[in-house]
């Protein structure tokens, strides 16, 4: 096993999450496309092709950094895997951003992808990138579709790394749960593990080569998931706010998936209620707070 | 009037096609990407965008370069208009090759796109980028999204730049035109005057912001387009070769174009029967063969 990470400044990177297998996997830090990657992927069996940018409004700012991390990058790497590890099932990390604002609901795969965003535009590209390369290198790659997900082991330190978990840092830091235009827009709401789930078995499944599925969980506002918050952690409070004119420009309304196509074909749902996923969640914080703020 | 060329190697640049302007117009050589193209587009009202790669099969073998050439480079493009011509009105130059093979005919602008090729995918993002701009920055951008092209001024040096004027230039040559698996697959055709009356037209009317349009053309077989070139030309003959293999893995089956948006939108249709303009074609490269090739 080898994680390959950029370590990229306020992504993800966390080697705390690490700790429990240090010295029985390889971890190589630098980016998909460096050549460095090539000894790392020969001949693998399993890709979870995890990279990628996902800050909606900051790829508006910097969108030929953010075309590079989720297009580019990922084109580099899929032509060193159709030449060096041909047989790899690769799973691809797409999100429901690549839908924009939804024209019906729940949401299904084959709904028209017009992004509100570069990071969208971008990841609808390196999607597609995967997809084509299944058709035509025979490559067993395939994408699940993320929606919005909580969880442990996630960047607590900035806003736009997934808007969930910052609600529970403030919350946990003691001050309110900002919610813009009210929070009354739906999500999609999935625990991290449900989400582990779903790319294990659609990588063990032989039938997503090519394919694209939406994972979905609990549809709910989003002030509904701040007041969760708040009752399961027995303290702290919701405040509503104005929208920012840079997060309003990306606001796609409600959100609700239909992933009834990840059911049938690789049999997964979302399994963990929100109740237990958000307990687990407020618990892991309050005990390791010091190693990811 | 500027012109922007970056005369990549095998592209249209031409010198022969912009002699009756010399002196008229600035020509600069220069990618789009480049910080040169800043003074020229500076308070510009119109900004016809053709700047891309085209050829299906070279973006398989290059993806990387045809992905700078179709959406890095205009997201820089961009970048520039939306801070120094932000009244500009800009159009781009979209694909039927963006649609992937045909799920149902005629093809509208609401028909899924799922690309055979990285030229494709490529596109797409350029043209997402065009009409993201619009809606964000209140660019007045659009794009048209051709079908095969043929007539004067041609690029007729590989036959990736565009088979049916490779058809013509083979028959002049007085070598048989290659039918790939029998030419049976049709193609919405439409004579160049046609395209560059859609882009006048596109770029005039006041309701193509952030709005992408098909044009279409007539109907046919490559193999009744072939069989016209030659029966116009009063001589040559047509050739039926099994597909090459790359070529084969992008062939998209039949293709036609609803473009009905685009005639209630800004009232235009495809003008020049299919006679008038290989006529006019055939007698301009007989004319000026020695300008092309």
């Amino acid at each position: 096993v080898a994680i390959i990470d950029s370590k990229a400044p306020f992504a993800g990177a966390n080697e705390f999450n690490l700790a429990p297998v240090v010295g029985k996997v390889t971890l190589k830090v630098c980016d998909i496309a460096d050549k460095e990657v090539a000894p790392l992927v020969e001949g693998a069996d399993y890709i979870f092709n995890l990279a990628g940018a996902l800050n909606h409004t900051e790829s508006m700012r910097n969108p030929l950094s953010d075309l590079h991390a989720n297009c580019a990058a990922h084109v580099s790497f899929l032509e060193l895997l159709r030449k060096s590890a041909p047989s790899a099932r690769v799973l691809y990390a797409g999100t429901r951003g690549q839908y924009g604002a939804p024209k019906y609901l729940p949401v299904d795969e084959s709904h028209p992808m017009r992004s509100t965003d570069a990071n969208g535009i971008n990841k609808i590209a390196g999607e597609a990138y995967h997809l084509l390369y299944a058709k035509h290198y025979d490559l067993h790659a395939c994408s699940i579709r993320l929606s919005n997900t909580y969880g442990p082991r996630h960047v607590m330190t900035n806003p736009g790394q997934g808007v969930l978990n910052w609600f529970i840092r403030k919350n946990l830091d003691g001050e309110p749960i900002e919610l813009f235009g009210g929070g009354g827009q739906k999500r999609d709401i999935h625990f991290v593990d449900d989400v582990v789930d779903a790319m294990l078995l659609a990588l063990a499944s032989p039938h997503t080569k090519g394919e694209a599925y939406n994972l979905g969980g609990e549809a709910m506002s989003l002030k509904a998931f701040a007041e969760a918050v708040v009752r399961l952690a027995g303290k702290g409070r919701v405040q509503v706010r104005a929208y920012p004119p840079s997060f309003k420009a990306v606001e796609i309304g409600d959100y609700q998936a239909d992933y009834s196509k990840a059911e049938k074909t690789f049999g997964w749902k979302p399994a963990t209620p929100l109740e237990e996923g958000l307990n687990r969640t407020l618990r892991y914080y309050e005990q390791y707070r010091s190693y990811y703020w």
